[in-house]
């Protein structure tokens, strides 16, 4: 796609120039790889020192951030929110190219399944009895949608995704490929040298703005739901288990897993390989930092790490201790060599 | 599904007294969100909190529970063991809609392999030359089975599975969405300077009441196979890597990862995201706290925590010691130069 | 498959002795499990033990190793490198069944995909606009190949793999069932409480006779390119987030996790398990431990461990140390009372 800056400045809220207003954008790049009629970004101080080299022909960048030192000739776009320009131009110079909406003949659609308009669904796809499926939404191939399946308007669902039985979708929900939702979770009763399985009666309910990974699985409730809340992000290879409730707002990074009836409140941040013990309590906009291990609850607003996980301060002090532990021994064999020495 | 008290009692091992015999139960709920007409359980100390204020109509308890400060007009089910009365009853009054089994038009199964009776074969679903399938069972859309696998009776298989040549399973396994069985295990020579791919010839077989959750990996073997005994339960997103030997009733929790020519002893129970090192031991009954790393042979019955792992009360101890460690490095200063006025 | 120890020596680069020519051989097995008219291998001093009961037909076995003890009737093939020896008699005496390669008519291929000599496409795969497959390639059944995806020669993708957009893929890759390639990567801008997602325009680059495993996920660059280099070999249910940058014959282990934008160095080997943080380099050669948890850059052929991660060896120390620190507290108090016993 081809803009002109004039019409980039004002599809990205941003301000330029009138001398520059018909030079000719082709693409949005970082700072370092950014080639000659390339637009690009300065929002962060660590790359101020890519400036200088930079082969961009224009850079979105805020009043607050100095151009002393930039090429000649780069042109640059000021405004408010220079991340939020540059996610903008990305979307309009590189768009996602226009398909042609259609339920492919080669897909399986049960009779009662209530169709929006403007959909699509991609061949070799399944959608089982008394589902329904929201106006624009796109179903990619091969996906598989149970029976009683509600998935809202505008929404995304990759390639082999499959949504069990009962699940609720929201509105603008994005699915990517291989994600599970509503598998049954994991419980099992032992009695005479056998696990019986805990049936699984619940369902998954996902409200709007959920975006979920690549191979991501979210687990049913045995009773009742488990359940996602607007706005919430969940990465790749995530493990949800059943009954879990979490908020709003809400950050699940790679290959977190939470074993089940948690509440995690909006606003919480699990960085990657977070695991998370039964039944425990996330309070709201708790960071819960890198591979913890979280084992009872987290009050709202702390800061978390190790495993299991305490306060970071606390973590990052015992583990200066700890590197400091064999040393101590040394010391402590002297101290009780000078003791001796003073009581004979 | 409705029932009458008196039909639910009777399915579930439950008695009750004559008067309430018509009562009617329309659904099966945990006791703080049960409604009336809803059947609850108490079976665990923590939940008697919540006996007072329950709406349920009807409740499951065993003879050691006290009844006392129930809402009046809750109706109780004594039986001997209300955890698995009330999972009966989940499965009585939640029944899974039946499906009129059939083999889909749009699935391509090869022309010698042999089907069972009374089995649904979804759309899209691939059966290579030389599998079997047994009678009873389910095989859902767009699942695949290679060349020369045996299917048991009365198995689930889930949408999305994949399932590799020469695979064996016995009777009444359940494998989630997008399981992978029997893909090749990870082994390279490195010669050359090129990593030589090792041939995986062995294969994967599963015994009977086995569970698989969605998206789990069991390789197949390099040569020989990997086994997974009966009754052994696998949560999602477990890794289990060529030639394990499971053994019967083992429970492996989400995310653990198992390297390979492991022996995981008969009950032992491998907690949430455990990882076991190649050709490793675990005892029988065995119990691999959460995230617990193990590199060497673990005895029956021991309970292990940590990375290395240890027996579970060293480890403990040792945490104990590290939270107190900076405070020890405080007393030691003191103790210093409280010799080294004696010395002077 | 039935060969002759004269061929197999042959096919296997190994010698023996004319009178055993046409001893027939029919299956390659381990020193423990290997039976009559099989093959077998002793390449590591810690099998000699079986070498005693094996039965055996045929051993491969270098020069250094002794063969006395060996069972009357075993028969040796010398060779200089029997582990490659025996994973090529593996090769021919197990050789894959060969399919009959076409193009399905249960496929669904997009008028304008350029499909190479001799290749393989199964039920129920998909493949989108402008996307090409090279010649000998081999597609399973339900795959996903999205549009303008370029499929080098003599590649192996299993079932219900799938690749988004804009991939480029080499020669002689094998991708196993269930991973997912290119979708978009974890980014997101929290603006008025809401996560704006950062658009993925970028795609990702897998070099020559890379192999990876079962769902296992690859995100797509942001911008620009997530790249592997050739010869790499990535395990099962691995996490690489977007732009990241591994190199040649990295050795990438069971759910490992790196997060993005991160340099790994050719050569290097991350173990099971190991976490690594945004924007960290990875040395050549560098060994990560399993479970190491690496955040920040890491020096070429150093060998870390431990979470947060340091050189093996003080990781090492520190463990010693604190396992002895519980006793520790102890003589410190003992010390503490001689010192106040000296003092009064």
């Amino acid at each position: 796609m081809m803009l002109t800056l004039k019409e980039l400045a004002q599809l990205c809220d941003a301000e330029i120039q009138d001398e520059h207003s018909s030079l000719e954008i082709s693409a949005a790049a970082d700072i370092m790889n950014a080639e000659v009629s390339q637009v690009t970004v300065l929002s962060n101080a660590k790359y101020t020192k890519y400036l200088a080299n930079t082969k961009a022909s224009a850079c979105f960048i805020s009043s607050k951030f100095s151009t002393e030192g930039a090429p000649e000739g780069l042109v640059f776009l000021s405004c408010d929110d220079p991340e939020i320009s540059f996610l903008k131009a990305v979307n309009v110079l590189h768009p996602t190219p226009e398909i042609t909406r259609s339920i492919s003949k080669q897909s399986a659609i049960a009779d009662n399944v209530t169709l929006g308009k403007n959909i699509n669904i991609g061949a070799f796809s399944t959608i089982d009895e008394h589902s329904s499926i929201g106006d624009e939404t796109e179903i990619y191939p091969s996906v598989h949608i149970g029976r009683n399946v509600s998935v809202g308007k505008n929404c995304r669902i990759y390639p082999n995704v499959v949504i069990y039985d009962n699940t609720q979708l929201g509105n603008n929900v994005i699915i990517h490929s291989g994600a599970i939702i509503a598998a049954d979770g994991f419980g099992y009763k032992y009695r005479n040298n056998q696990h019986v399985k805990v049936p699984h009666v619940g369902n998954v309910i996902i409200a709007d703005h959920v975006e979920i990974g690549a191979n991501t699985c979210i687990d049913r409730g045995a009773l009742g739901s488990t359940t996602i809340g607007a706005g919430s992000k969940i990465d790749n290879l995530v493990q949800l288990g059943h009954n879990n409730q979490v908020g709003r707002n809400v950050i699940i990074c790679g290959q977190v897993g939470i074993s089940g009836s948690c509440t995690i409140g909006d606003g919480a941040v699990l960085a990657g390989g977070v695991g998370v013990a039964d039944h425990v309590n996330i309070g709201q906009q708790a960071v819960l930092m890198a591979r913890s291990g979280i084992a009872s609850d987290i009050k709202a607003g702390s800061q978390m790490f190790g495993s299991p996980a305490k306060d970071k301060k606390v973590v990052w002090r015992e583990l200066v201790a700890l590197s400091k532990l064999p040393e101590l021994f040394k010391k402590f064999k002297d101290l009780e060599s000078r003791l001796q020495k003073l009581e004979n």
